[in-house]
């Protein structure tokens, strides 16, 4: 196996721990022997528990003498809870460490210089952009700017309707188009929603399994709005815990989630718009469905642009079919 | 080479002649020897000029004999301005004959039949369901329902706009985009706009080349509306015909189009709804922008639905990327 399949295996690994490693990035790694072959693989355990190198090392066992580990991060070089990967990497005598993407951390990072100092060969960039893009990108976007990373979420009709004339919403996506979105909440950090969304839906936002059952793990559920909303509301539930943050500045709102790396916009279109405007949305996810609705009700109504000459400007980084509807992503067009 | 890689090249072929053969299918054909190469490969020369199949078996020569025929649709059986196809491979000594589609045309058919007589293996299905979404759709429909295939296409913003809330939409997609629909333009046989887009653009509705050059082939270009367009508009230019039809009745539009067979409604919202209410529209094409505009201008306003439950469905059957746009390809959901 070469360096760039082992490195897909790798990042496989990294999305399987997303959502569960907080503070500590979802890391994916491989250790391959001196034959190329695959003698471990691992990602990042939850808070405390060992990084993605460790799992794999264990895993590998004398396996990993002569052989090459590869990792979608650079390996940390700090005492945290645990001792450095880099530490447990030489003393496992590998003879080369392959990683994608540079840790921006500067407590942390050093990682490469250690190793090569070592006598460790390194080599990183490999399937740099789709890590960075990947699983590691929230994790990154909070190492880089210190605030959250916002995903906003909605479904549309192909001719860019969330719900028909009258009102009606339910569903416009399919079955697998709603698991995804479940998918989506149980990995994040906390969902936000606008009073308005509450009032209209009262919807628990909460991350289920297609048979209705909570997920493990639940997202920390926002609701922003000046309104009080009803302590009957299901967002106010116990399945998950919930922040009622009584401002109309979406400024406000990232600053009180300060804390957080994966944040979901999941609001209707007042909330969506203001943040939008307000240029704190660092990715789209749009759920199309195949359907016609027409009539007055969109996503969002105004995000700020009055001319096709200032229209926000976004990349497409993703299009994949989710049963019959298409689900396409979006990030910045600057690449921040 | 197999008989489905086979089909796979005569799809192209058959794509390749797309726009020119009216009122004959655009057909690719290939001819693989005994041994399974390619002798020969070809589509369907425009009215009058050889079909596919003859094409093929002229550059086959006599490797043909002993081989196979692969063909996207039945081989004709009648005497139309050229000799039947059927006799042709007959002829020729071929062993078999593999097609995709069957000839829904009764005149025509029966093809199948007379080469089994005539002790020619055959065989059909091959990629069936990709040559009858493909090159042959729009003819297939017209032999089926003997009315033209209508293709709704609209550029739109990622959050449903057609237009900025000033109106401006010069220009949503990217020039790749627009190369495409100028691409497309050229190989229908006519497109269709309301009154309100000529008042409002003004466009030439002609298919032209990336250098701004006019392609060979021009669309016949229909206006729709009671009201009077002035002398001067742009699509009545002297670059293609036009007709203007005053109606707003969409069947008569289409009855006035009897002759026709792929026909592309590029009109503004009005048109669109009526279309879409009146239910003859086989084709949507959505070309999505990665931008966002927000505000009142969306693609179509009113397509007769008011809830939810009462939503057009659709079926996506294609999704590409087209520079940094994407395109959405949809049919309706029965599959009519
Ligand atoms: N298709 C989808 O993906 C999707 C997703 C979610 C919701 N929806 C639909 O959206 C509808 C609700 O729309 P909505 O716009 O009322 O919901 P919303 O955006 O979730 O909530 C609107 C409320 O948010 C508060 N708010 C927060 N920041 C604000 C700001 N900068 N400016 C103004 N208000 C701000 C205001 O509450 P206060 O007045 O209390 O201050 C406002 O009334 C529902 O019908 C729901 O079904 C659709
Ligand atoms: N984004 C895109 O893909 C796209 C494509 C084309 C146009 N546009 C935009 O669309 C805007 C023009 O919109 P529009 O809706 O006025 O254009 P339109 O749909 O092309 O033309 C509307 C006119 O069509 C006639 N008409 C035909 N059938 C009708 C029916 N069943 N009911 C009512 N009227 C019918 C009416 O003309 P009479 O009054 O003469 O009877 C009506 O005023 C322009 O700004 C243009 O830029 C966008």
């Amino acid at each position: 196996m070469n360096a760039e399949e082992a490195m897909r295996l790798a990042i496989g690994q990294g999305d399987q721990v997303k959502g569960g490693t907080y503070p500590n990035p979802p890391v994916g790694a491989v250790i391959l022997d001196r034959d190329g072959d695959i003698a471990g693989v691992g990602g990042t355990q939850p808070v405390g528990g060992p990084h993605a190198e460790v799992i794999a090392l264990r895993r590998a066992g004398e396996r990993a003498r002569g052989g090459t580990a590869v990792v979608t991060l650079e390996p940390c070089n700090h005492h945290g809870r645990t001792p450095p990967c880099v530490d447990a990497l030489v003393a496992a005598g590998l003879a080369s460490v392959v990683y994608a993407v540079k840790d921006p951390n500067p407590v942390a990072a050093q990682g490469a210089a250690r190793l090569a100092a070592a006598g460790v060969e390194v080599r990183s960039g490999i399937l740099a952009d789709e890590v960075a893009g990947g699983a590691l990108r929230e994790w990154l976007h909070k190492q880089r700017t210190g605030k959250p990373h916002v995903t906003w979420k909605f479904a549309t009709s192909v001719d860019g309707r969330s719900a028909a004339a009258d009102g009606s919403s339910q569903w416009i996506t399919s079955e697998a188009a709603r698991a995804d979105v479940h998918r989506k909440r149980a990995v994040v950090d906390a969902i936000v929603v606008g009073t308005g969304t509450v009032f209209m839906d009262d919807p628990a936002l909460t991350a289920r399994l297609p048979d209705g059952s909570l997920a493990d793990r639940q997202p920390l559920r926002v609701v922003v709005g000046m309104r009080e909303i009803s302590s009957d509301a299901r967002v106010l539930n116990d399945d998950s815990r919930t922040m009622v943050i009584r401002t109309r500045d979406p400024l406000e709102v990232i600053a009180a989630m300060s804390d957080r790396v994966d944040v979901l916009v999941e609001g209707g279109p007042t909330l969506a718009g203001a943040f939008l405007r307000a240029g704190v949305v660092d990715r789209i996810v749009a759920y199309v469905a195949p359907i016609l609705l027409g009539g007055p009700i969109t996503a969002v109504d105004d995000v700020g642009v009055l001319s096709i000459a200032h229209a926000q400007r976004w990349r497409f980084d993703g299009m994949d079919r989710i049963g019959p509807d298409v689900r396409l992503s979006l990030v910045p067009n600057d690449n921040r």
